[in-house]
């Protein structure tokens, strides 16, 4: 058998690098005669590339080969992405994938017309790169009721975190040396504002409860309004911010988001640094399991990819089977509705301290940090609803408030 | 189709409950009709349990029942287990155990009677309690080659180390209230020892590098030398004291041990705490990853018990495929010859200082605790052996040292 990889980027390099590399290795696992990559489909040219015999600008050579099985997608968003791996599920070829904004968007659309054609539509590497997830969860949690998943999803923004908490570097300078080390884009919207991390608890979601989740549907919100004494004030109570995204199943409900929250410097996620990503689940049998590993990189994501391409080798006559269905109306919950323990920081408009306006609030804990400004307020307190505790803040006359909830992982 | 349990112990028991409680669930996800649970076998009486009228005490009526297709092992123990399950690979029946001493000693024998007999033998269970591990290795990691795989792999020393780091109390202390809240038996001999753990990192590290080792020629030590004056003086370097089990593939050989090791206070594995268990196995493409969660206790381990079941039950047409060969005379190498960095802590038996005793040593970094004794030595030192080491301690006049090594994880 025959693959093809579509996009000659990072990922899709990788993927042709791990196949060169390792490829009787791979052969001996998948049990069969070691399939050859054939094609590699990029708009660019790559004279100087080693698979230069194999690059081609034209999908159709694919689409039509009969040789090809399996096709590699690394192209990376919505369009030409969709139009091409729904052509060739059509077509009866099994698509791998690692690319996120499709899976969030088309998924189930996807997974469904894979169904039909009675071939495979994987992207283990959609989420987490190379860290193991999307097969952990839906084969060796099969016995368990997952109620929640949450993570640890962009590595981006954990870096910059984790220059603040141990550096104490400005959010600015660590978005520098993040750019710097190739760890940001030029344009770092995307990480930074929590999108890409929407994009994956979308998946983890769909995958745990069972119904599609899009990202628009989520609740996100980035890290750009993090300062370095959001940090302090976070220290003094024993936790650090991360930047999480997380699903809980409530009822037929799922509460759904992405935002920076609060988290006890002694669970498995706070000592989650760099570029590092964590995904956590939470069982009814199992308990919480993590997941950890590296959530970017060519050679892990490529890894992951590669993994699902001899999966899908092994399963060519019997395809491996998990999927979701379509949400309803109303199924994501309304995330400023949702009780919970929040941190907030704002500024006293009236002089008051931080005492006077939280009284009437509930389990209320002041925190300190070093050269806070006097009429600067920082604490914990229980709330009904995020809702609700902005009007009151904005009632007790704490203006401009930042708000972060408190996480029990 | 039926499932049978033989035992009923700790994990049989929970087998059972998860079976009963998320049945739904698991026929759906099985694609089968409800597989239901025909034979508990155990030699003891149940009756006051729920399944009183499942319970039997003679293996042939699983044995020669044509309905059974699956049975679960969760007696422990290599005999009559082993017995039981050879008859029933023979028989063409899948297995799904959770016995680790059955899968160190046995693993590389019965998973070829498996494999002739066209049947599975699945054991996520055996490592890691209900962390996924087993299946993450053979299928999610496919593309990598491993080169290193370690752990915290036994919960009561973990916890035990915790309550040591963490809480300042003695090791007896600790061990008393392992047992107290059942983490510890009554006769801690196999987890305090290491020999809970050796078995675990022989099944891990058979899977990994493709030749089964044997726990009898696993380097293995317990953490009953340990006191907290090592913990004061590690965490001096900041770093803490973990039982861990390590196998590094090193060219034809490998180096295979349990022993406590001092790993950085920043590595993933330092913020595994009480009772938690985490795998990490470092691949060539994907770096290294973390497996994190409960490694013991009813339910967890039950829900991979139940995955297993679940996983056969798909694949009965097809065997899930892996397994490993036996390994050659020479194939564990001798622990003793490796180089490395070290902790030791001793007497100075002639009165000189820490300075004289280490003059020639290589990379020596001295430490200190409070009220340490005056004629004690704490140092972290290069050397080419742990013999050649503990050889020079003796040249230099260090009485009893206790030598640990210092992990990159």
């Amino acid at each position: 058998m025959n693959i093809a990889i579509m996009g000659f980027g990072v990922v899709g390099s990788g993927v042709a690098e791990v196949f060169t590399k390792n490829h009787e290795m791979i052969a001996e696992k998948s049990l069969h005669a070691p399939f050859e990559l054939k094609y590699i489909l990029d708009i660019r040219d790559f004279p100087d590339s080693p698979y230069a015999d194999n690059m081609i600008k034209d999908f159709n050579l694919i689409l039509n080969d009969e040789t090809v099985g399996i096709v590699v997608e690394t192209m990376g968003g919505l369009h030409p992405a969709y139009d091409f791996v729904s052509a060739l599920l059509k077509a009866g070829k099994s698509v791998v994938t690692s690319n996120k904004e499709l899976v969030a968007e088309k998924g189930c659309e996807l997974l469904a017309l894979a169904k039909e054609n009675g071939v495979n539509f994987l992207f283990e590497a959609s989420v987490g790169g190379g860290v193991p997830i999307i097969r952990p969860i839906t084969q060796c949690l099969a016995a368990n009721d997952i109620s929640e998943v949450a993570g640890i999803l962009n590595g981006t923004t954990n870096f910059i975190l984790t220059k603040m908490i141990r550096e104490n570097m400005e959010l600015t300078d660590a978005l520098k040396l993040a750019q710097k080390l190739g760890y940001a884009e030029k344009d770092p919207t995307a990480d930074i504002d929590g999108i890409d991390a929407s994009r994956k608890i979308c998946i983890l979601a769909s995958l745990c409860f069972g119904k599609h989740v899009y990202p628009k549907s989520v609740h996100t919100e980035g890290i750009r309004g993090i300062t370095l004494r959001d940090v302090a004030y976070a220290g003094n109570a024993d936790m650090v911010i991360k930047l999480l995204g997380v699903a809980k199943k409530t009822g037929n409900q799922v509460v759904i988001s992405v935002a920076p929250c609060l988290i006890d410097k002694h669970s498995q996620l706070a000592s989650v640094s760099d570029v590092f990503n964590a995904i956590l689940v939470r069982g009814d049998a199992i308990g919480d399991v993590v997941f950890y590993g590296r959530g970017a990189g060519k050679l892990p994501t490529a890894s992951a990819v590669v993994a699902d391409v001899i999966d899908s080798a092994k399963h060519t006559e019997r395809r491996r089977i998990f999927g979701w269905t379509d949400s309803e109306e109303g199924y994501v919950a309304d995330y400023a509705s949702v009780p919970g323990r929040f941190y907030v920081r704002g500024t006293m408009t009236d002089g008051s301290g931080a005492g006077s306006v939280t009284a009437g609030m509930k389990s209320v804990k002041v925190l300190f940090a070093e050269n806070a400004p006097a009429d600067e307020a920082a604490f914990l307190v229980n709330a009904p609803s995020e809702k609700w505790l902005r009007k009151t803040l904005q009632t007790v006359g704490i203006a401009d408030p930042v708000v972060m909830r408190v996480t029990d992982y």
